[in-house]
C-alpha cells in the first residue's frame, strides 16, 4: 500500500513516522508547497499531485481544518482514496458531501474527519448509545492542551508565552459514571488551568483579569492562572497532551450499566496521526474493493483499520 | 423490525425487555421448549419456528453456548436473519464459517459472537491495535460474577451456595496503563474472591482447602475464601455484575498513548443483550440490503446498530 501524505506541519511529521512502522504500508511521497524539508522522504511540490496519481494507493491529507481542507481536499480526492482529519464538528455533513461527490464521479474513496474528535469519539458515542437503553452520555476534554485557548491568551498584551489546559472536573467525571448528570454541562465539568510567561514588566494582575473575563473561552469556568518562568515553561509545557472520556450510562429498572471510552494521549497530533494512517489502510481497501463516495468512521467495518488478516483477527481474539 | 426471542433463559427475558424500549423494533414471538412462559409476549413451539418466518425480520438467539448455539443455531439461520452471543472463543471460527454456508445459502445474514467479550471488547482490543504503534495490550475481567467459577466451587461437598468473583489487582491495571506488562498475565492481574454458604456441619477447613488446590480455576491465583450465612447471600450475592478493561497503550519515541475501554455492568445477561438488539437492527438492515453470510462485530458498519439515521449520527455529533 504506497502512501501519500499531503501537508508537512505537526499532523503531516507525525503521520510519516507512524507510516514507516506499518508493515503493508510504504511511503511514497510527502506533497508541500515547500521544495525543502527536512525528511528522507521523497518531496514533491502539491501543485503536481495529480500526475503522480499512479504511484499513490492512499493520501493522508495533513492539512489545517481552518481553510486548507475545505478549500484543498476535493481536489486530491479526484485522483485517489482520500483519509482527512476535518475537526470543525458543525461542517462535517457539508465537507463529507462535498467528498462525496468527488469520490464517486472520480470512483475513488474518501473517509472524512477521522482522528479522535471527532473520530474514535463519535464511534464511541454512536455505539454507545445504541446498546444502552436509557443512555445518558457526557464527553470529557483532557488533561489535554487546548490550541484554540492557548492561541486566545497569548493575544493578550504582556503575554510572552501562554499554555491552556482544559481538565475535567474529578467530581463531574463521578457523576457522569453514577448517571447523576442533571444540570451537568461544559463548564461546570472542565476546569482551565493556564500557564503564563509574562514580558518583562507586564501587569500580571491586568493579564489575568483579562483571562478571566473572557466571554466564551473562560467565563463561567473555573479558572486557574499560573505566572511562570522562561525555563519552566520550556520544561513543563512543550508537549501537546491531550484525551478524554465518552461516558455513557443505562439501563433497564435498577440496572445500572456504564461504557467509557478513555484517550490519555502525551501527543496528540501523534494519536490523530494514528487513527488516520489505520483509515487510510481502510480507504484503500473499500476502493480496492470497487467502493466508491465519502465514509465517516460510522460508515467502516472495524476489520478494515488493522493490518492483520480477519480471519487471524477472528481465530486469535480468545 | 419484527423481532423473535428464541429461548427464554436470563438472556431471553433480557432482550424481551430491552426490544420492547427500542422505537424501530415490535416483538413479534419467543420461541421455546416450553409452553407456558411467563410473559405477555406471544410465545410459540421453536419446533414450529421455520413456519412463522414471514413474520420476523430477525431472530436473536438467546440459547446456551455449551451445546445449544452449536447444534441448533444453523437451523434458525435457514429462515431469518440471526444474532446470537456465542462465547466459547476458540471456536468462533468454527461457529462463524457454519452460520456463513447457511445464510449464504439461504440468502441471509448472521451475525455472530455478539455480547461484550467475545464482542465489545473484540471490537475494542483490533480497533486499539490496530491505531496504536507498538501496541500492547491486556483485558482484565471484572469485578464480576464468573458463572464457571461459581459452578465448580458449587460441586464441591459441603457447599450449599457459592459464587465466585472475579477482581482486576488494581497494581495490574495501573501497571498496563504504564505500558509496564512485562511479567504482567491473567493470573498476576486478577484475584479470586469465593462466598460460600457452608451446609450445616460442614467442614470449611476442607472447603477451603479444595478451593485453593483447584488447578486452573485457582491454583496460582490470589484467592480470598469467605463462609457467610444464607441471609448475607441472598442479600448481596443474588445478582450478575460483570465488567472489565481493554487496556493498550503504545506511541512512537517517548510518546505514551493510552486507550482504554471499560464496562462496569449490573447485570451481565442485561448488557449482553443489549449489545445482542443493537446487532439485531444491524443483521436486519445488512439483509435489507441484499447481504448474506456471517458477520462477527468486527465486519459491521458501526451506524447500524443505532436507531438514529446515518445523516443525523453525523449531523448532531458536534
Amino acid at each position: 500500500m504506497r502512501v501519500g501524505i499531503v501537508g508537512y506541519g505537526n499532523l503531516g511529521k507525525s503521520v510519516e513516522q507512524l507510516v514507516k512502522l506499518q508493515p503493508d504500508m510504504e511511503l511514497s511521497a510527502i506533497f508541500s508547497r515547500r521544495s525543502k524539508l527536512d525528511t528522507d522522504t521523497r518531496v514533491l511540490p502539491v501543485a503536481e499531485f495529480g500526475q503522480y496519481k499512479d504511484e499513490i494507493d492512499v493520501a493522508i491529507l495533513c492539512l489545517g481544518s481552518a481553510t486548507d481542507i475545505p478549500e484543498q481536499a476535493p481536489e486530491f480526492a479526484k485522483y485517489v482514496p482520500t483519509v482527512d482529519t476535518y475537526d470543525n464538528h458543525r461542517d462535517i455533513p457539508r465537507h463529507r458531501k462535498a467528498m462525496d461527490e468527488v469520490a464517486r464521479e472520480h470512483n475513488t474513496v474518501s473517509i472524512v474527519s477521522t482522528g479522535w474528535d471527532p473520530g474514535m469519539f463519535s464511534l464511541n458515542r454512536a455505539m454507545a448509545e445504541a446498546i444502552l437503553p436509557n443512555a445518558q452520555q457526557h464527553t470529557f476534554w483532557g488533561p489535554g492542551l487546548s490550541q484554540g485557548h492557548s492561541d486566545a491568551v497569548r493575544r493578550i498584551e504582556g503575554v510572552a508565552k501562554g499554555v491552556q489546559y482544559t481538565i475535567p472536573a474529578p467530581d463531574a467525571l463521578d457523576r457522569a459514571r453514577r448517571g447523576e448528570t442533571e444540570g451537568l454541562d461544559g463548564k461546570s465539568a472542565h476546569k482551565r488551568v493556564v500557564y503564563i510567561v509574562p514580558e518583562d514588566g507586564a501587569d500580571t494582575a491586568a493579564i489575568e483579569h483579562t483571562i478571566r473575563t473572557m466571554p466564551d473561552y473562560f467565563v463561567g469556568y473555573e479558572v486557574e492562572v499560573n505566572f511562570i518562568d522562561d525555563a519552566t515553561f520550556v520544561r513543563e509545557h512543550s508537549g501537546m497532551p491531550h484525551g478524554g472520556h465518552v461516558i455513557t450510562t443505562g439501563g433497564v429498572g435498577e440496572n445500572h450499566q456504564l461504557v467509557e471510552y478513555t484517550l490519555e494521549l502525551s501527543s496528540n497530533p501523534d494519536f490523530t496521526g494514528a487513527v488516520a494512517v489505520a483509515y487510510a489502510r481502510a480507504a484503500a481497501r473499500l476502493a480496492e474493493d470497487g467502493k466508491s463516495g465519502a465514509f465517516t468512521v460510522l460508515e467502516v467495518p472495524p476489520y478494515l483499520l488493522s493490518p492483520v488478516a480477519l480471519d487471524d483477527l477472528i481465530a486469535r481474539d480468545v
